[in-house]
C-alpha cells in the first residue's frame, strides 16, 4: 500500500492509496465510526481504490476502558498533535463545543487536511469563518452530520438542489422533543410525564433546556438557512419558542381539528429576498407528511419553486446513524483530496431578515372567555380591527365560561400581538391560553 | 466570457467560465428546463462562477409553435449533429427509449463530454454499457432524474450511503398507481373508476399497462438495486406484479386491519450478499412513513445497517420537478468538468440473485371457504405442514360461507406457493383471494 503523496491522480495502478484518518474525539459516534470503517472498508476500497486507516485518535482520558478495535498505541490525549502530524491525512473533529474544536479545524485547514465534522454549535455560531477558511486553503469542509445525524440533507441541499429557489424549509430536527409531542399525542401523557419519560430512556439530559426550548433545533435551523439560501446565518439570528408550554387542552383541540403539534425548525425567504429563520411549536394537519414523523425521528421538509416539495426522513440522532453520516463525507473528502478536488459551500452573502413583525402565519389561539350574548361579537371584532382574518372558530362551554379556539388565516404577526394585546384588556376576556402557528393548509 | 478551454483549473479571475449545453429533445422536460437555466443561471453563477449557456437543442419537428426562451437558430432535427459539434461541452439526454438515446449518449461520452439523462428504460436495460462507457471516457453520467423524478436518491445512495451497508430498499416510485390506490383507500373509488379518474387528469395514458401492471417501476427497481448494491441488475431481472387485480374487499380488509395497500419496488439484500428486485402491491402499516405518501407523491425508503430508515419524498414525475433534478446534475457535471474531475458508479459487480421460491416475506391472504365446523382447522393445518405460520386470523361470516383473512409470519414464497395449492384443492375451499405481501411488522 502506497501512502498518499499529495498527487492529483486518477491512477489506481499500483493498487490502493491509503487515507490515514485522525478522529478527535472518541465517544458515542468516535467509537462506532472507528468500527464502521474497519467493516465497511473493503467495500468502500473495492468502490473507491482508498482504502480508509484510521491513524490516531484524541480522547479524553487514556485509562478509561473502550470497546474499540485499534491499537492502544494510537490514543493520544494531544489533539493537536493528531491535527499537526504529517502522517494523517483528513481529520474528523467529534469534540463537540467551541473551543478547542475552533482552532483544531482552522488549522487542520490550514494544514491542507480536510476536515469532517457533526459540531452544530460551532457551525452555527462560527460558520462563515470556517467556510471561509476551508474556502481559501482549498479543501473539503463536510457536515451532514451535524444537522438531522444520519440523514442526507446537507449534500442535497448543496448540489442536487445547487439549481433551484428554496422558499422555505420547515424542519423536525430534534428527536426529544418530538418524543415527548409524539407520547402526550398518542400516549395522552402530560407534558411533564412525557418528559420524565424521555429521561428515563435516555432521549432527554437531565437539564433538558437546549432541547425543549428549542436551542439544539434553533442551531441546526441556522446551519440549513445558510446553506439553502448561501447567506451567514448563526444561532443568535433565529427566534425560539420551545414546547414547555404546550398543555393537554391544545393536544386535544388539535386532534379535534385535524392536526398534530410538532417543534418546527422554520427558514423561508420571501421574494424580497428577505428571510426568516425561526423555532417554534406549529399545528401541522395530519396529512402533512411532517405529521407521519413520530417518536424520535426526523425529518426536513424542502418547498422549492420548481421541484416543489421534498422531504428527507430518518434518525436524527445516535451514535451509528450519526457515524455513517460521517463516514458518507469521510469517503467524499478522501475522493476529492485524491483527485486534487473540494466541495465548496463558497462565500457566504449577507442575510437580510424579514423584521419580526411582518414575518407571516396562519394562528391558532384560545381564548377563554365569559359565556354570555355579545362576548364572540366583540371578540371577533377585535381580529377584524387588526386586519387578522378568521378562517373557523369552535366554542366549548365551560359552565360560566366559554373556551373559543380560533384557526386564522395567513396574518402578520405585529397584527396578531395587536390582537391578543387588546383582547387581554378586554373585561369578557378572562384568559389568553396557547398561542400556535398553524402550517400546511395555506 | 471566455469558452471553457479544457484546461483544470479552480481559476475564475479572468471572469465567468461559459458551459455550453446541448439539449436533446424538448418536450414536457426540456422546455422548463431551458426556462430554468435561464432564471436560475445568475444565482448558480455567483456560487460556482460557471455560466451555463443553453447553445443547442434538438427537436423533432421545427415548425413546431414552442414557448421557449431561445433565438430559433439554435434548434435542430439533427441531434448527432449536436453531440459532435466542439462548440457543445454538455449533453442532456431527453428523447427516451432505447435508441438514438443509446447511441448518442455513447459518442457523446467517447467524444469526451458529460452526460445528462432521465431515461429510465435505457439505463435499466443498458446501464452497465452506459457506466462502463463513461469511467473509461472519465467524463460524468448522471441520472437523478431517471428514479422518482425531482427527488434527489441516486446522488444520496452514490455518495452519502457509499459507506452504508444497504439492506433493503421499498420505493412508491410510481406516481399513477400511487394516485390510483389513495383514491381507492381514501374516496372508495374501484379500481375502474380510479383508474378512469387518473386518465382523464392526465396521470395515467390511455393504455396504462406499463404504469399498472408495475413496468415503469420496474424499470427504476433495477437502476436503484443497481446503485444500492453496486452490481449490474437490468429490468429483465425484476418480477413483477401489478395492481389491476386488487379489489375493494382487499383495501378494505387492510383499512380495518390498521394497513394501506402501496404498488412498492423493492430491493433487498440477504446475508448472504444474495439480492432480489421485484414490484409488487403491499401492505403496508399504517403508521409507517411510507402509508402517509398519498396520490402522484413518490418515495424511496431505505433501511441501512448503521444508519437505520431514512425516506426520500417528493414529486416523482412531472415537467418542472424532473427539470430541476436535471439541473442539479447540470451543475454537477459543470463543476466537475471545470476541476477535471468526474462522478463514478465504478465497475458494477455480477449480481447474485436469490432464487424466488427463497424470497421471504410476510403475507395476507383471503381464502372463502364453507362456513362448517372442521374447516378452520383444516385450513389451518395445511399452513402449518407447509412451515408457514399464521401471525392473525379474521373470520366473516357470508351465509353458507366464511371468509378467512389470514396475516402470517415471514414465509418463504414457495412455501406460500405450496400452502395455497393444496388449500385450492379442499373441497371446503371455495375461492381463494387476493394473496398480498406484508411489510413493516416483521
Amino acid at each position: 500500500m502506497q501512502p498518499y503523496d499529495g498527487a492529483v491522480t486518477d491512477d489506481l495502478s499500483d493498487g490502493p492509496v491509503a487515507v490515514r484518518i485522525g478522529v478527535l474525539g472518541c465517544g458515542n459516534v468516535g467509537a462506532p465510526l472507528v468500527d464502521l470503517i474497519a467493516t465497511q472498508g473493503p467495500g468502500i476500497q473495492a468502490r473507491t481504490g482508498l482504502s480508509l486507516e484510521v491513524t490516531r485518535v484524541a480522547v479524553r482520558d487514556l485509562s478509561k476502558p473502550r470497546d474499540i478495535r485499534l491499537p492502544i498505541d494510537r490514543l493520544t490525549t494531544d489533539a493537536r498533535s493528531i491535527v499537526d502530524d504529517p502522517e494523517v491525512d483528513v481529520i474528523v473533529e467529534l469534540i463537540g463545543g467551541m473551543e478547542p474544536a475552533r482552532e483544531l479545524i482552522l488549522a487542520a485547514l490550514k494544514a491542507g487536511k480536510p476536515v469532517i465534522t457533526g459540531n452544530k454549535e460551532l457551525l452555527a455560531n462560527a460558520g462563515a469563518e470556517l467556510f471561509q477558511a476551508a474556502e481559501s486553503a482549498g479543501v473539503d469542509l463536510l457536515f451532514e452530520a451535524a444537522v438531522a445525524g444520519g440523514i442526507p440533507i446537507i449534500r442535497p441541499l448543496r448540489e442536487s438542489l445547487v439549481g433551484e429557489r428554496i422558499n422555505r424549509v420547515l424542519g423536525i430536527v430534534n428527536g426529544t422533543t418530538n418524543y415527548i409531542l409524539t407520547r402526550m399525542s398518542e400516549g395522552g401523557a402530560s407534558y411533564a410525564d412525557a418528559l420524565a419519560e424521555a429521561q428515563t430512556l435516555g432521549y432527554a439530559e437531565a437539564d433538558p433546556t437546549a432541547d425543549v426550548e428549542g436551542y439544539d433545533a434553533g442551531a441546526k435551523a441556522a446551519i440549513i438557512a445558510s446553506i439553502a439560501f448561501g447567506v451567514g446565518v448563526t444561532a443568535a439570528d433565529v427566534q425560539h419558542e420551545g414546547i414547555s408550554g404546550i398543555t393537554e387542552t391544545d393536544i386535544a383541540f388539535a386532534k379535534r381539528m385535524g392536526f398534530v403539534i410538532k417543534l418546527l425548525a422554520v427558514a423561508e425567504q420571501d421574494g424580497a429576498d428577505e428571510i426568516s429563520v425561526r423555532v417554534h411549536p406549529a399545528m401541522v394537519p395530519v396529512e402533512h407528511p411532517l405529521a407521519a414523523v413520530r417518536e424520535s425521528f426526523n425529518a426536513v421538509f424542502v418547498e422549492g419553486a420548481a421541484v416543489g416539495d421534498l422531504m428527507f426522513y430518518g434518525r436524527g440522532a445516535g451514535g451509528l446513524p450519526t457515524a455513517s453520516a460521517i463516514l458518507g463525507d469521510l469517503v467524499d473528502a478522501a475522493v476529492n483530496r485524491h483527485k486534487g478536488s473540494h466541495a465548496s459551500v463558497g462565500q457566504l452573502g449577507t442575510a437580510a431578515f424579514r423584521s419580526v413583525d411582518d414575518v407571516e402565519s396562519a394562528y391558532y389561539l384560545n381564548v377563554q372567555v365569559l359565556d354570555r350574548p355579545g362576548v364572540l361579537a366583540q371578540v371577533a371584532g377585535v381580529f377584524g380591527d387588526n386586519r387578522v382574518s378568521i378562517r373557523s372558530m369552535e366554542q366549548e362551554g365551560m359552565g360560566d365560561e366559554a373556551r373559543l379556539i380560533f384557526i386564522t388565516h395567513i396574518a402578520r404577526e405585529a397584527d396578531v400581538r395587536a390582537t391578543l394585546h387588546t383582547l387581554s384588556e378586554l373585561e369578557a376576556v378572562d384568559r389568553i391560553g396557547s398561542v400556535l402557528r398553524v402550517i400546511g393548509r395555506d
